[in-house]
Formats: structure tokens, sequence, C-alpha cells
């Protein structure tokens, strides 16, 4: 069995009102040097070992980001006996 | 300047609705042999060097991860000159 994470960002031309709603609220909160915030998704795939990187940059593709306006990036995190 | 990745996930013991509604759409759509799905959040933070790692888990802590359901996780990427 391993552990995959897949993460989903926005595209850097793409907006991101949830990202620039939290860079905006960090300085009234006190905290500076914070020059952008991206927000994006992150999901964790346990997988048998049958299931090979190029299944999972399937599954990315089909189910987990929409490739429109997102791009998406496979770790295999670990594997365990 | 240096880019920083914090990573918010649902604590094991809460429920992941959408994790579920992947881990179920998964077979219908073909792909077997994952054992569990996971969703959380992620976001990237481009950061002055003055941002240590404790200031970003401050952050993390009263902004981005809600810590009664969510755990979260620092990892600093890459520095830029």
């Amino acid at each position: 069995m391993a552990r995959v994470v897949v993460s989903v960002m926005p595209k850097a031309e793409i907006l991101d009102p949830q990202g620039q709603a939290i860079e905006r609220a960090l300085p009234r909160l006190g905290f500076d040097g914070v020059l952008s915030v991206r927000q994006g998704k992150r999901f964790e795939l346990e997988v048998a070992d049958t299931v090979d990187d190029e299944t999972v940059a399937r599954i990315a593709e089909s189910l987990l980001a929409n490739t429109v306006i997102e791009e998406w990036e496979v770790a295999r995190v670990e594997v365990e006996a």
C-alpha cells in the first residue's frame, strides 16, 4: 500500500478570490510580510501497490482537478508494507 | 523571499464527505485499488524573509485551519534570492 498526495492549484493566470481575501485579511490581523496567498486543494489517497503514477494522473485529470482552470501535481509520500 | 506551503487536512476522526464521495465514484469510473481518499486545502504563501515558521504557524492556526476539526502542516518549499 502507498500514500499518494495530489495537489491541485488554480493556474497562475486564473483569479483566486479566496487567496486574495486571505491576503487582504492578514495585515488586519497583524501579520505583515506575506506577499501573496494562493488556495487550492490537497487529496491524500491510500492506494494498493497495483495503482501506478500513470493511473493516479488519470484520476487527477478526470476527477480531482478542473484542468481548464487548475493544474495538479502528484507526489508519492511513503510506501507501507 | 520564500515560498511556504500550508497543508490543512480534516482530522482522522472527522467525517470527510467529499473524500468519501470521490472514493465511491472511482470504481464507477473504472479506477480500482484506491483504498481511501481524504480531501483538504493547500495554501501557497510567498513570504518575505522576515516571516519565520513560527509566524506562519500562527497564521495557519488563526486563519487557514479550523483547529477544532482540522490539522495543519507547514513546509518551506524554496528560498529565492
